[in-house]
Parts: structure tokens; sequence; C-alpha cells
């Protein structure tokens, strides 16, 4: 396979970071503008996220493939995606030609990423370049530490069901609920019940020019996007208190 | 405090990404070439990681301050060396110069920079630039996707005992236990207790040129140092196949 594999392009996952432009890394954009094909996610009609984020970088004179997914939860038709992008992808590899495929956030943490790589990594060089994720991105926009010291930090989508989410709750010192969208009403609920309202932060879009930062309370639960997050800390504003002694 | 605010110079908590000078962010870079002062981590004595990391960024003419922290575990020493520490910047902040405080990986995810942003905030206007953390680096070294869909991702301090960590890797589906170092012997040892060996990635130093991954049978539990980390995921293999189907 090494004669293969010198002959075979590179399949990079770029992280591309949490939405500003300015926060991909110094290693992403090289690979980035050096590459002969940039992919990337989009919706069935319209634009690319990840296209927008990097437009700023790209030069032209590429060839741009998106990987379009049908507005819908199930998940074979996705997997259908998948694999004719994969095929795409892989015709291009054996060509000889690079390809840099564009993921939000960091390509390993919650990425679509990772459904190319398990269909790709076998049979072509692969390599993966980590990104700030939205995870600390939040954080940051919030001014608010994520964890310190022996915080144990859960990460939980926001999709699974209330008592899963209860339980992770209650048995962290800090958690970050993702993936809000729909299911953000029944998060806000959740979180009111267990008495954790007063230690949540919600945030949506972090560092992108639409970022809003909203107490929970005035939380629209019929308006929160999937790209919205919320920060708990069980110990709440003692947390921060801490820094300080 | 508006016209004090205008008067004093902006403290920036930079992510500086894991080790890979590569690996830091366009914003993270401009802010550091600009800032007029640059302060950073480091032991006792010795040379500081932080700024080995961005060594290739600098041109010089920049004021160093290096907070040296004394090699001990206990926590009162620690606060003095940040409430001096936050002396000094505060000084620098008054007379109107920008400072940029390195955070290897991101500042705001078990960074040091939170005991210095809990003494200034208040006083001083503060910006926490996200950075690449190690988490995710090291998932990408070790080509291993970290969570997708709805997994549940925690994140666990090595220094917690056996039993709390226990039950964290028995209720999660995938985990990354942090700040290994003296504690590495016993941690290698509760995985095999749980069977959750066969499940592990081992890796140190991500990103950096001593980088290593080891099988975890390999690894010398006498030699593990702080900047290591395990990956665990509870569906062990099954995890990775399941991005093929």
């Amino acid at each position: 396979m090494e004669r293969n594999e010198r002959m075979s392009g590179t399949l990079y996952g770029l992280g591309i970071g949490p939405g500003d432009p300015e926060l991909i890394t110094l290693k992403a954009l090289r690979i980035l503008q050096a590459a002969d094909v940039v992919a990337y996610p989009a919706p069935e009609a319209g634009d690319s996220l990840a296209r927008r984020i990097v437009a700023p970088h790209l030069k032209g004179g590429q060839t741009e493939i998106a990987i379009r997914m049908p507005l819908t939860v199930a998940r074979f038709p996705a997997q259908a995606v998948y694999e004719q992008a994969a095929e795409d992808l892989a015709a291009h590899l054996a060509a000889g030609r690079s390809i840099a495929v564009l993921c939000e956030g960091d390509p390993f943490l919650y990425g679509s990423f990772m459904y190319l790589f398990g269909r790709l990594a076998e049979d072509f060089p692969v390599e993966v370049v980590p990104g700030v994720s939205s995870l600390t991105a939040c954080a940051a926009a919030l001014k608010h530490p994520l964890v310190s010291r022996n915080d144990v930090l859960t990460v939980i989508p926001a999709p699974l069901d209330d008592e899963t989410i209860g339980a992770k709750l209650l048995h962290t010192d800090a958690a970050a609920i993702i993936k809000l969208g729909r299911h953000g009403p029944r998060i806000v609920a959740l979180l009111k019940e267990l008495g954790l309202a007063g230690n949540a932060h919600y945030i949506e879009r972090a560092t992108m020019p639409e970022q809003r930062i909203l107490p929970l309370a005035e939380v629209d639960p019929a308006s929160i996007p999937y790209f919205a997050m919320i920060l708990v800390h069980r110990r709440g504003e003692q947390h921060f208190m801490e820094f300080q002694s």
C-alpha cells in the first residue's frame, strides 16, 4: 500500500473553529489554501455555514464540493449522503488530489467529518487538524470559566431524555448542554425543575456576528437555534468566587 | 468607570493551543504580537512551556513576565503567587499597557488564567480568546473520534479518587482522563480492573515534537508526564465501526 499512498492525495479533516474566521489556526489555514479540493457540509438548499466561516481565506481556483444533507432527523438518508460523498472524495484522492474537509469547531468533537473518516481512513492517508470547539468559545464569550482544578466536565447532547440529562447534571461540577434547537424548551424546563436555572448561562452562535447571550429567563423557547449552548455550574456563582481566594 | 476603562490596557487571556506553534489561531497571534506585555506561567526554575510554544511568533521588544510557580501541590503558596502576579499585571494595565497572558490549550478549560481573571476582571477590561484544547488535539493525533451523535463526554481529572473516577467511566460514552502524571499508575490499574484497558488510548505531549502514543500495556507507569491523557470509549472499537455503516 505504500506506493498507493504516495500516489494518493491526502484527506484533511480541518477544524475551522466556532464561527469567527479569525479563530482558524495557522495550520488549518495553510492546508485550506493549499488543498486541491475543498469540501464542506451544506443544507439541502442554501449556503454552507462552514464555507461562510472560511470565505475570507479562500482565494478561488479550488474545486469545491458541497455535501448537501436533507433536512431530516432520520439516520439512513444521512448515511446515503455520506456514502455518495465518500465515493466522490475517493475519486479525487485516488487521482492524487488533496482534499480539505471543513469542520465547524473540531472534527472529532461531534463533527460530521467522522462519517467520511470512517469510510476513507483505511484506503487513503488522512490527517486531522484539531480546531477551537464551540465549547470553549462559548465559555470565553460568556467570560465564565468552564472548569478548573479537579472539576469534572460533562458534555450532554440535548436530544437525550430528561432522566438521563438530569442524572448527568446532578453528578458533575460543570456541564455543557449542546445541540439545543427544538429540545431547548424541554431543557430550560428541566433546569428550572432541578433548581439549576440560576446556575445556567445561555449563548447562541458564539463568536459569529449574530452571537447572543441571554439570561435563561429571557430566552424565547420557540426560537432556540441548533448552534446554542447552555453552560451549567453546579456551584453557581460560588464557582467564580473561588478564583479570587 | 468608563473613563478608567478607556485609559486602562486590556488583559487578554490567550489560548495558544496544545503545543504545535502552528495550532495558534490568527486572532491569538494578532493579539500576541500587538501586546505591550506578554505574561506566562513558568516553573520555579527553567523554561516556560507556554513561552516555548509561541517563541517562533515573538518578534522581540515586548516586556515579558514569567509567573513562576513553586513545584508544590499545596494550594496556598499558589494563591500567593497569583496574588503577586495580579498586582504586577494591574500596574501595567493601569498604566495603559495591554497584556497577553499565554494559556496552553484554552484559558477556561482547566487553565491557570482563571486565577488572574478572577482577580482582575472587575477592575480592567478583559478579553478571552479560546484556543485548541489538548482534548481534541489528542483525539486528532490518535486518529480516534472522540464523540458523535448523542454521546456523552466526561472529562475526568486523574487526581480524583478511584471510586469517583470508576463511577464516571461506567456512566459515560466517552471519557478523557487528564492531568495523569503521578496518578497515572493508579489510573492504568483502575482501567484494567474495570475491564476498560482495551478501550483506552494513551497519548503524551500531543502535537509537540516529543509526542508519544503507546498501547496502555506498554506505558511505563513510572514515567507518565502531567501532559498525558487517556481517552476511553465505552463501546471500544465498535464505536469506530459505527462511522462506517
